[in-house]
C-alpha cells in the first residue's frame, strides 16, 4: 500500500478515475455541512476545556506517517477533526477566553472571509482584480473617517492605506520606506548608523522587524518605563535618546510609539513624542493594534490625538473589530515612499492601467507579491453591523472589563496594578501587602496555573517593572456578563485553595 | 444623519440595542445562504468575463464615502456583491482564466479554510493551539514524502518546515538566517559586502525580499540566461561571479536557484549549483512555488535532483495543489538557524512547554507574531484526495497544455518560443519568418489585447531574451479539454482578424 511505505509510484496512473476536485454540487454539499458543524462548534463551545489539556507531541502518534494514495470520504476527516484536532485546539473563540487580547469574529466577517475565499484573486495589481484593488481602497477610507484621521492619510486626502497581514509586516514595510529615505541623503556606507526607538513595553515583533531590515541589535533602543507614567513612554528620555545619539555621530531613523500596549494596555503620549519626531526628521509610526479599534468611540478618540503628525499608523481590526485574522490596517501619510522602497516591476505583470499610473498596485505597499481580498470582510462587518453597533461592542467590553475591576477591588486579597483604560485588567493576588516580592510572584504563578488547569477560564501573564501580573483580557465575541462573574468566581476559588495551602 | 458626514458621534449610544455578532442561528442561516451563493457562482462562472472590463476608479463613484451608521441588512450586501463587485473581479476561478501561473482551489481546501476561520486561533506558539503548530508538522512532513525529500528536510528526520503566506516570505526568513549567520563570522562591519545571486529569471520578489534584508542593491547579482539553455542559469557564469566577488573582497551569501521560473517555468540545475554553492559556503535556496508541486510525480521529480544539497526549498500549493491562497511551504536543514535569526521572546508569551524547548512555536519560523491554522487546508486536500487524485491532476493539466502545444504547432503562423516542461505554453503569432521583431512584437501585444477583451479568455505574456511571448497557462481548477479547444479558436480568429487588418 502507498499509504504505509509513501512508495506512491508504483500505482499504475490508470487506475485513478475522472477528478473534479470544484464540483459545484459535491461543493454545496460539504460547504453546507460544514457551517452546521461549525454553528455547532459555536454554540457548544462551552464544553470544550479553554485552554487545550494535551502533551506535547499529542498529534504524532495519532495521525499516520503518510498522506493516504487513495481518497478519504469527508465524513471521515470531519470525524478526526471532532476527535483529534478539537482536543489539541485552545478555544480562542470560547466564551471563557481572556488571555492575551482576544481574536474577535462575526458572522457578517466569516461570510465575507468565504466570499474572499471563493474568489481567490491574487490582487497583486490592479488589473488582476480591480475590485480587490478599489474596494480595499474604500474600506480602508470608511475606517479612517470613523477614526476621525486626517485627510493626510486617507485616498480622499494626501495619503492612503493598505491591508496588511500583521502589525509585524506594516511595521517591516514603513521602516524600509523609512530606511531608504535615510539611506538616499546619508549614504548606504553609514547604514551600520540607522538607530531606531521604542520602549521597553513597544511589541516585540518591532526589535524583529528591525533586525529584518538589517538595522544592528546594537541599534535598537528601548526606552525605559516605570509604573509612575503607566509604563508609558517619556518623550524627554526620548529626546535625550536622540540627542545622545546624534552627539555620536548616528543617525536617528524611526519611532514606534504604542497606543494601547500588549502588557499593560499602556498609552504612549503622541503628541509630545511627535514633537520629538518631528525636531529630528525622524520617522514616526503609531502601533495601536489593540486600542485603535477603542477610538471609534469618541470617548477613546483623544488618545489619538498628535496623530494628524505621524507618518503612519496601524491597527488590527482582527484584533477588536469583529475581523477574523488576519487583517492588519496600515494607513500612510506618503504612499510614494512605500512605493518607491517595495515596488517592483517585472515584465510578467506589465499592463496598461499600471503603467498609465492611474491606480493603485497594492503589491507596492507589501511585502509579497500575491495577495487576498481581505477587504470583503471589513466591509461585510462595517456593512452588517454600522458604527452604532460596532461602537456599542466595543462600550460593552470595556464595561465587563470595568466590572471586572470592581470585582478585584471588592475584595482585599487582590489588587489592582495598573489603572484599567480598555478592556483589560491587570492584577494579582497580594493577601499580606509588603510580603516578598519573590512568595507573590509564586502565589500569582500557581492561581494562574490553577485556573488554567481547570479548563473553565484561560488568562495569562505578564511582568513589568518588575512585577508579575495576571492579564484579564475581556473581549471574546460570545463573552458575556455571566462569563465574566463566573470567571472572577474561579478566580477567588483558586485563590482559597491556594491560601489555605500555605 | 451619520452616514453622510460620518458625524457619529451625535447619536446616543443608548440608541443602540442587543448586539451579538456571532449568534450561532445567524451565523449557520447567513452561512448556508454565501455557500448556495458561492456554489451558483462557480456553477455560472462562465458568464462573466474572465478579465473585469471596468475603469480605473469604477467602484469609487458607486460606494457611499462612509460606513453606514446603521446596519444593513445582508440581502443587501450580497445584491451589492452581485452588482458592483463582480464586474470588477478578474475571475481567477473561470475555466478561462490562462493567465499568470493559475491558483487552484478545491472543495476540500475550501472547507479546510472555513475550519480554520472558524477556529480563528492565533497560533504563535505551541500552547495557544498545539493542534495548529502540530497538524501543520505533519502535513509538512506528508507533502516533503510525497516529495520524496530527504530525511535532512523532515520534522521525522533532522530538518522540518513552515507554512508561509507567500514565497517572499520564505524567501525573506532564510535569507536572514543566512545573513545573520554570515554576520556572525565576517562581523556586522562587513554588512555593507554580503552578496546574493539569482538570474534574470528569478521572480521580481527576490530582490525585494534582498532590498527588505538590508542587502544593497548593487549586491544583487542577476546572472544573465539565453534562449540556448531554455532561460535556466549557468553553473559556470555563477561560479565565476562568485569568484570575482571573493576576488573584490565581497561576502558571497545567497544563492536562488528556481525550478520552474515564471516567465517560461525554466529549470535551473540544482546539482551543478549545489556544487558551487558548497564550495563556497553560501546558503543555497530553491523557489519552487510553481513547478515543485509537479514533482510529487515520478516523471517530473528528476528536476528536484541535487535538493539534498540545498538549505532550504520553498512551494507554493495555492498554485498548483488546490489548496487556495495563501499557502507557501518553506523547508529548511536548519530549523536553529531559522529560529536564532527571527526568535523573540516576550514576557507575556512565556509558557511551560516552550522553555521545556519540547515545544515547536512556529513565530519564531516566521516574519509576524500571529498565524493563522492553514494546515487544515492541505490536510483536507490531501486526506479528501489523496496521493494518487493529486498526481493525476497534475497529469491533466500538462496533458491539456500538451494539447494546445499541439495546436500551435498545427498553424504555421505560429510559433512555439520555449520547450514547454509543465503546464505552459510559450507561443507567439509569426507568419512572417525572419520578419522585424518590432513588428512582431506590435502584431502579438494586439492579438493579447484582441483575444483578453473579449472577456471569454485571459491570457497575459512576457518577454524573455528581448522576445515578446504570449503565455497559455493551464491549470485553473475548472479547466477541462473543451475550454482549451475554444481558448484556441478564439487566438486563431484574433489572428485572423489582425492579419486581415494589415
Amino acid at each position: 500500500m502507498g499509504s504505509l511505505d509513501s512508495n506512491y509510484d508504483t500505482e499504475s496512473p490508470a487506475s485513478v478515475g475522472q477528478f473534479n476536485p470544484l464540483d459545484p454540487e459535491e461543493f454545496r454539499k460539504q460547504a453546507h455541512c460544514i457551517v452546521d458543524f461549525i454553528a455547532d462548534y459555536y454554540k457548544n463551545i462551552e464544553s470544550y476545556p479553554v485552554l487545550s489539556q494535551v502533551d506535547p507531541g499529542y498529534l504524532h502518534s495519532r495521525l499516520p506517517k503518510n498522506a493516504p494514495y487513495r481518497s478519504e470520504p469527508f465524513e471521515s476527516i470531519l470525524k478526526d477533526v471532532q476527535k483529534d484536532i478539537i482536543p489539541g485546539m485552545t478555544h480562542w473563540m470560547s466564551p471563557n477566553f481572556f488571555a492575551y487580547f482576544p481574536a474577535t469574529v462575526s458572522s457578517a466577517a466569516f461570510v465575507g472571509e468565504m466570499l474572499c475565499t471563493c474568489f481567490n484573486s491574487v490582487g497583486f495589481n490592479w488589473l488582476a482584480s480591480p475590485a480587490a484593488t478599489e474596494l480595499e481602497m474604500v474600506v480602508i477610507d470608511w475606517l479612517a473617517n470613523m477614526l476621525k484621521l486626517p485627510k493626510s492619510f486617507m485616498f480622499s486626502g494626501t495619503g492612503g492605506g493598505v491591508l496588511q497581514g500583521t502589525t509585524s509586516e506594516a511595521i517591516l514595510c514603513t521602516l524600509i520606506a523609512a530606511r531608504d529615505r535615510a539611506l538616499e541623503i546619508v549614504g548606504v556606507k553609514n547604514f551600520n548608523k540607522l538607530v531606531v526607538y521604542g520602549s521597553d513595553q513597544t511589541h516585540s515583533t518591532y526589535a524583529k522587524a528591525c533586525k529584518l531590515a538589517g538595522i544592528l541589535p546594537c541599534n535598537i533602543r528601548s526606552i525605559p518605563t516605570t509604573a509612575d507614567s503607566n509604563f508609558s513612554v517619556s518623550p524627554l528620555l526620548l529626546r535625550r535618546a536622540i540627542e545622545a545619539d546624534k552627539a555620536a555621530g548616528m543617525v536617528p531613523l524611526y519611532i514606534c510609539a504604542t497606543v494601547g500596549t500588549t502588557s499593560t494596555t499602556a498609552i504612549d503620549p503622541l503628541s509630545s513624542l511627535a514633537d520629538v519626531a518631528n525636531d529630528y526628521g525622524v520617522w514616526f509610526h503609531v502601533d495601536a493594534a489593540y486600542a485603535g479599534s477603542a477610538c471609534i468611540c469618541p470617548e477613546f478618540r483623544h488618545y489619538l490625538d498628535g496623530i494628524e503628525r505621524a507618518d503612519s499608523l496601524s491597527l488590527s481590526p482582527h484584533k477588536w473589530l469583529l475581523s477574523y485574522l488576519d487583517c492588519c490596517c496600515l494607513w500612510v501619510k506618503s504612499p510614494s515612499l512605500l512605493v518607491k522602497a517595495l515596488s517592483t516591476d517585472p515584465e510578467y505583470l506589465k499592463n496598461q492601467p499600471s503603467e498609465s499610473k492611474s491606480v493603485v498596485d497594492y503589491k507596492d505597499w507589501q511585502v509579497g507579491t500575491g495577495r487576498r481580498f481581505k477587504a470583503l470582510r471589513l466591509w461585510f462587518v462595517m456593512r452588517s453591523y454600522g458604527v452604532a453597533n460596532l461602537q456599542s461592542h466595543i462600550r460593552t467590553d470595556v464595561q465587563m472589563a470595568k466590572m471586572f475591576e470592581g470585582f478585584v477591588k471588592s475584595d482585599p486579597r487582590f489588587e489592582i496594578l495598573v489603572p484599567r483604560v480598555f478592556s483589560l485588567v491587570c492584577f494579582r493576588l497580594n493577601p499580606i501587602s509588603g510580603s516578598d516580592p519573590t512568595g507573590t510572584e509564586a502565589l500569582n504563578r500557581k492561581l494562574l496555573d490553577w485556573v488554567n488547569s481547570t479548563g473553565r477560564v484561560y488568562m495569562t501573564h505578564t511582568k513589568v517593572g518588575g512585577i508579575y501580573m495576571l492579564r484579564f483580557a475581556v473581549g471574546a465575541t460570545l463573552t458575556e456578563k455571566r462569563h465574566v462573574s463566573s470567571a472572577w468566581k474561579l478566580i477567588k476559588e483558586g485563590a482559597d485553595v491556594l491560601l489555605k495551602e500555605d
